[in-house]
């Protein structure tokens, strides 16, 4: 099977997770410039913004990126008409089928590496052409499935043939070596890369990654079939006591520009979105570290 | 550090778990006899079923073996007096803090092994004498804590010093290879074990995890401080509901009886306890087939 550096053309099999507001162009640039590949999260981008971030990471790095797109965002017809007249390298997607630009896509040389919540859905993305497949079980932060890291990623392994990269709670040389040996090409990472010096957030966002222990996160949203993990603050506090009331209205308007307050630094009311592994982070280092720190001890 | 092997006089580093109603004398004896540890599901027998339990294992094998108990249990205080006259060579603990008796258990020689669902609850339990910890992770079938296999193992691991046994979504060679990597000196599995020839149960509970894939496992009450992982069926669906409802007196009433349901194969009404490992589980073996094809592949 091909490896994943092979693959992307990159020089260790690490993807930086396309976090939304947060993946901007300082922190993927690093990330590819460090030999992974970085990712912007182009879901929260206006078409425009999507255009400016994509030629910021060309001005920084000369090495691949990606754009991370989710197929339920408001601008994604227009974001896939950016990705077509910029050609970043790599595409992976979020929520959504991304069926019906794939075939265009790839006739660019752009490669394909959905997320994926389930076996079937990773077989379903294998047939119409992904290049792999990013298994993301249900420890990381942020919009997450059913599934665990450790159940999915062996599920998806013994279901498709593409190549298989593992997130959800991998944070180190351990936890990556883990999935190398279940039979993961490679690894994404997202809340390891938020708690790095380049990630373009305010220091509250890292500091709360690093006060956090691995049971610090919540699940909140599952009635309104929107499950997110964010940090047990407050904010989540009322998210749980909306949701126990079935008032999914109240639970929308909290949600609302969460995300923008916790990259802001509100600890009260933003969403911090980071996934169980924060309990495992105790320092915000440089990406480059984080990068060596992995494949260092694993080689 | 002591190998499991070394510390529990085992073959192979594989505990099977200790679940209530299933875990009886057939199935532990069958996994020590081949060369795990067999563990007798305590939680749910009166002390002289117990003794009784103890005494049949003894009966089909001379190997070690151990005996699960749940300090919530109704029976626990007699149950511990029944432990130090049978004297069995290990004892796994569930909910509760085992620090009354794990003095005297020591005395007789017993190896004391907790289930922990944090790793400062690990810390906890090494300190006050546990051999070794067994993490298990949320993707397990039956009561479940919040953190995942990857994290939880992971976090234990930098935690403690005492050897770490991973437990959730382990269930073949290549899951086993995985914990491997990571540190762990061990697993526990006890979805698999569910679907052994020897499991003492009606062959509709075992059909259940053959059918089942990876999203056919539901948590339900949450709400009620009482979080179990079972077979998304109608029982399921009304459990919750009545926790949306926040009824606790019907989720209650709908669970009792329901594993006892379960094991007798009401597939209606009964609380099929497995995990999300369910999914890959593909045929129903001789305990010793399973775990040959664990060790056989990793050595």
């Amino acid at each position: 099977m091909i490896s994943l550096e092979e693959l992307l053309g990159i020089e260790y099999p690490i993807i930086q997770g396309g976090m939304a507001r947060v993946a901007k162009a300082p922190l993927a640039a690093a990330v590819s410039e460090a030999g992974g590949l970085g990712i912007l999260g182009g879901a929260s981008m206006t078409p425009e913004e999507l255009r400016d971030q994509i030629r910021e990471v060309r001005s920084r790095t000369s090495k691949p990126f990606g754009v991370n797109l989710m197929l339920q965002s408001e601008f994604w017809q227009d974001q896939i008409k950016v990705v077509l007249e910029e050609c970043p390298p790599v595409i992976t997607t979020g929520a959504g089928n991304p069926s019906s630009f794939m075939k265009t896509l790839k006739e660019k040389g752009i490669k394909i590496l959905p997320l994926v919540g389930s076996a079937n859905q990773a077989l379903m993305l294998e047939k119409i052409g992904a290049d792999a497949v990013i298994a993301e079980g249900k420890e990381s932060g942020g919009h997450i499935g059913e599934v665990t890291t450790i159940v999915l990623v062996n599920a998806v392994l013994k279901t498709v043939s593409v190549p298989v990269v593992a997130a959800g709670g991998i944070v180190d040389a351990d936890s990556y070596n883990a999935m190398r040996a279940m039979g993961a090409v490679g690894v994404q990472m997202g809340t390891r890369f938020v708690a790095s010096e380049e990630a373009p957030i305010s220091p509250a966002y890292k500091d709360v990654v690093l006060r956090a222990n691995e049971r610090s996160t919540v699940e909140v949203g599952r009635r309104f079939k929107h499950t997110v993990r964010i940090w047990r603050n407050n904010l989540a506090l009322r998210l749980i006591d909306a949701e126990y009331r079935g008032d999914e209205q109240e639970f929308s308007q909290l949600m609302l520009g969460a995300l923008i307050r916790a990259v802001e630094g509100d600890l009260e009311n933003g969403a911090f979105m980071m996934g169980q592994s924060a309990g495992l982070i105790k320092d915000i280092l440089p990406v480059k570290r984080i990068i060596q720190n992995i494949v260092g001890k694993s080689l």
